[in-house]
């Protein structure tokens, strides 16, 4: 089984640790294929910078089709809260999953209310609206930062992880979370330290995305076409891919 | 990976069914054990044998774990809309997976809003309240019944497909559905003729949990503790397990 | 009027105690009869617990109804947050009331926001999905535990009393209730207590729902048989009644 | 137990309907007095009316209470999806009972989801409004208008009847009620006729309201003073009570 | 243009300062007329006196009405959280705005979440089910309270505004509020010193409305006359306007 | 007071008519620039030209930004139901406002509930989800589709418009709506023809957003800084803005 794995970012740094967290959860005989966008932001933490990674991530997939290189079985989208899994539907027959929305349906499976523990105050807007459309909020106890920016965990992992762990301990005691979300890509290790510190299960998105992956595509199923991920219609587009507009090769 | 598998009404013939079901959904390697109470409702089609199943498929479990032979890595409850999961989630460490929720949590990855297609019109309350208080009931359609019993089922397998491809047909048309499933265990082919003649993925609740229960397991979670489903205090109870006082061996 | 009162525990002492309290709350030529299950749990703590007093409940009516000495007006299921009330429905055309609900439902008359204190952390649960499945948690402010277990009451009541009295407090000046609900069975004195000290109504849930099952006969109403309590097919059935089959006599 | 029943429209023979429907309902040694304003409307189908027989009944209950004359165990607000309960409420320590309010309660003993039919459309919306904010919507399956006007119902109350039979039998049928509760106040005979003809209970809402009035008063519970019903501030009014100030004697 | 500002309560001052700031958000060539009613209550903090001030500014308009004098583009209802909106949208053709809904709608406009700062605590109930109803309820973060009567405004200004900044901080930095809603009428400046000492924009009610009152009748909108504000039925009234009867001239 | 309206689509023919509608609902003194993106789809009827369709709004403004030459009061965004309002009110200061939420606002203010009428089936649920996350579901009686897409209405005018009044008509009929919002932007004369032939209000949203922007501008209030539109860090993009490194001028 062959999954793309699509990190919304531009960070070659952020795009091999989600392949390798990508790859961790995958069984053997599952081939993880890891990309990042050829254009836009290296981190993302803003309305802005999420719309344009789902432009990004587009256009990874458009110049694959357009190539006939689309071969995979699955398409993963590793960004926590981002835009772009519907847009993703609607290009591929395979299955798209959404790392934020993986974690919630696997913390469903574990619990009765998970929280999420994300880095910034500012992602907790979009992690809510992406939860709610994705009708996970009802179980959802609470949506929180621990205050440190993409930039602030690569300096100092060890504070990262701490830091997480205390507001998940916080989720837990304060808000009535039986189970916790990681709420980012690419950080090793804090699964673990959760479980082991808080004594809760740690879902890790990239990871829960993969597993689910492997079972829909073992399932034999697909994303359905009747409703809204149909195709659209064939609307004149410019530049389009932008990659190839901006001259940027595969 | 060893998967138990709980039919809880106590057909034999049903039980089979499940199993085969369950074992085409797994993949090699995984081992399915499926059993039925050893008392209790031949079908389940109100609130009492609900309620009567729950505790004949916790009676199993307790059996197996007073013997000390419960050596599974997760347990499926497969009865749609039954009365249980919480029960068996209390009593064992492992993952506790329903079909009815796991039916609706795969076909959140696949499509916009689900639809039940169930048997009698008297299943479709207990099935909205599961799902309601499981949270998925923001992207359920409907639940719509066939008005078939499961007696009638197993006596004419092609009309009841029929049948349940003609209200799968108008979820998708009346109610804004674009992924069905099957509320009812152990009817092979249905998923398959729903796929092919309404052109929705059609999911089924045991292969469903299946494939869910081996992705949790692959991840290496397991049932929440620190919350609702840690083991109660240690009340006393008259003739239980219920079977043992019963006279019923293993 | 006659009304069948189930504690659904088999405590003996339990079931005098409840039996006290909805004779204090019957009108004159109102005749209460209290019964517990014939097998299951002293004390209901968990999910499990509660399937198997719903199960013990089934049966006391079960039996009833084939000895044809049912002849009761209504039946009051005394347990706060346990299951069964649905299936007592199916099985007899009288009124049906649950404690939980009934508590819940007086409260909406007298206030705006009504809070439950029950026993147990692990017991808050249950009662918000009893109450959401009953509709009446737009108006519930609050499920709060005394941190409890039946036990400790029994063993020092004015301790429990202190406690719930304590955690009243803290519902109405915390989350803004103005009427509290007794989140548990049988302890005489609390209400007077939460009243006394906490200047609002307290009700408790034995009391309401013998005062509504007077006030539904007086009606001259009885169960909608149009819908989900319709009784079931005759699916066979083993073992059943249960406590014939364990040779429990009448 | 001495109830106060209040008919918020002026018409004395609609009072005189209200008190008889009362009375009926009321269990011997309950003794019922039937009020309506003393200026107003002679019914109420608009926003503007309800607001004026809201201020039309607290005029009634602020009389009362100026001569020292109120002697009342419960008040009972006989109209159904009319304003004023809450503001009756703050002026008394008695327990007020709205008639839908109470319609909805009892409802939800019997049943699982209940309609409401009523005369004209334009009282659907604010009979809908009545229910959210009272926290009964969740298991209200409809309102529904027969399309009769008070009057066409006094003019032909055999073929009103038969309307709302019919419409009842539409939310049984399409919506999917199983309990019926009547939408206006003061027609005889309905909820026998409904019952009879569409095979589910029926509530009428003054019915329910004595019978819920009594069932409270038994506990020994009154309103809660401890939330939005304690009394307001001293403020300054002029003309009131309204009817003093028109002229209007006792 | 011509804007009829209703004060529901029947003090000048208030009037005054209503109208003031009314015409302070008013663009050049729209003309102000604000008036209270002529019997009443001084201020309104009670279900009581919301109710009687709706009677009174419907007498408004009726007076009008009858007089022939009505020449309005827009009417602006300004009391917060009180009843009457809907009454009025029956009586005339022209668009009516309530000064708390309007005061929801721009904030949302401006921001992700408000929260409402108004007077005593027994206002919030009243407002919260004002913007329930409205559908304002998802985006408001929460109602808080001052602690302060009218009167305690009226006595010390810069006390009142500094406690009720005090409160909107504590909606920014506890309920995640980015937009103040002031939830009362007739206050100078306070909207000015919460953007200057909390940062976030703050939101006048009274001004919100004649703001929105613009817009809509720039826009040739009227209210609908299709649903619920179609006129009612001319049922017929005693006393009515009562300000007549009253014997108060115009 | 300047005004800058974007019309997400390329397509130069509709930025005409959205210029219009938007010069035509602005009063003297508003002066109206409206711009489309200057790469993307000439028509948005998926979530990936959505998308696309946000990353060029964003590319505007931020090319205005970076040529100082922005200059506006507020900022409308033109496009039913597309992505980018909030990337925008991250990247200004002064008002962003979104045509469908304008027109769901400005329909609140007129009736109980509106529905909107939009071009083809699969836009309905993008313009659910808009409206559920603006929190205007709740007055929201339906969304419906004409079925045409956007070059069947520029193809046949004549036909669209009747085929626009024909869906709205049964909004109001089935669906309980007593105003209409028009669902596309860019169509002179619907609003008339709707209000003429179903009696309804009826709301463009480039008028509604027009007039609210006008409003909001003249209450002297900015898009609040203090939560989810504050500015992001300053993370590094590449080819940002887009328009830039593809060379397309100014």
């Amino acid at each position: 089984m062959k999954i793309l794995v699509l990190n919304p970012n531009t960070s070659a740094t952020m795009t091999a640790e989600v392949a390798a967290a990508a790859r961790a959860a995958a069984r053997p005989g599952t081939e993880i294929t890891c990309l990042h966008p050829r254009f836009g932001a290296e981190a993302i933490d803003s309305a802005a910078e999420s719309y344009l990674s789902a432009v990004g991530v587009m256009d990874i997939v458009a110049t694959l089709l357009d190539a006939g290189t689309f071969a995979f079985d699955a398409v993963v989208l590793a960004g926590f809260g981002e835009h772009g899994r519907d847009a993703l539907a609607e290009m591929v027959t395979v299955p798209v999953l959404d790392i934020a929305e993986c974690a919630g349906h696997v913390a469903c499976l574990l619990g009765r209310r998970f929280s999420v523990v994300t880095t910034l105050e500012r992602s907790i807007a979009p992690i809510e609206d992406r939860l709610r459309l994705a009708g996970l909020d009802a179980r959802c106890a609470s949506v929180r930062a621990c205050g440190l920016a993409t930039a602030d965990v690569d300096a100092d992992p060890g504070g990262a992880v701490a830091a997480i762990v205390a507001e998940a301990a916080r989720a837990v005691t304060d808000d009535g979370a039986d189970v916790i979300c990681l709420g980012c890509a690419g950080m090793a290790g804090v699964t673990a330290a959760i479980s082991a510190k808080v004594g809760v299960p740690a879902v890790d998105g990239v990871a829960a995305a993969v597993a689910l992956a492997q079972a829909v595509v073992d399932l034999g199923l697909q994303t359905s076409k009747a409703g809204v991920y149909a195709p659209g219609p064939a609307n004149p587009r410019s530049h389009w891919p932008l990659s190839r507009a901006l001259g940027l090769g595969s």
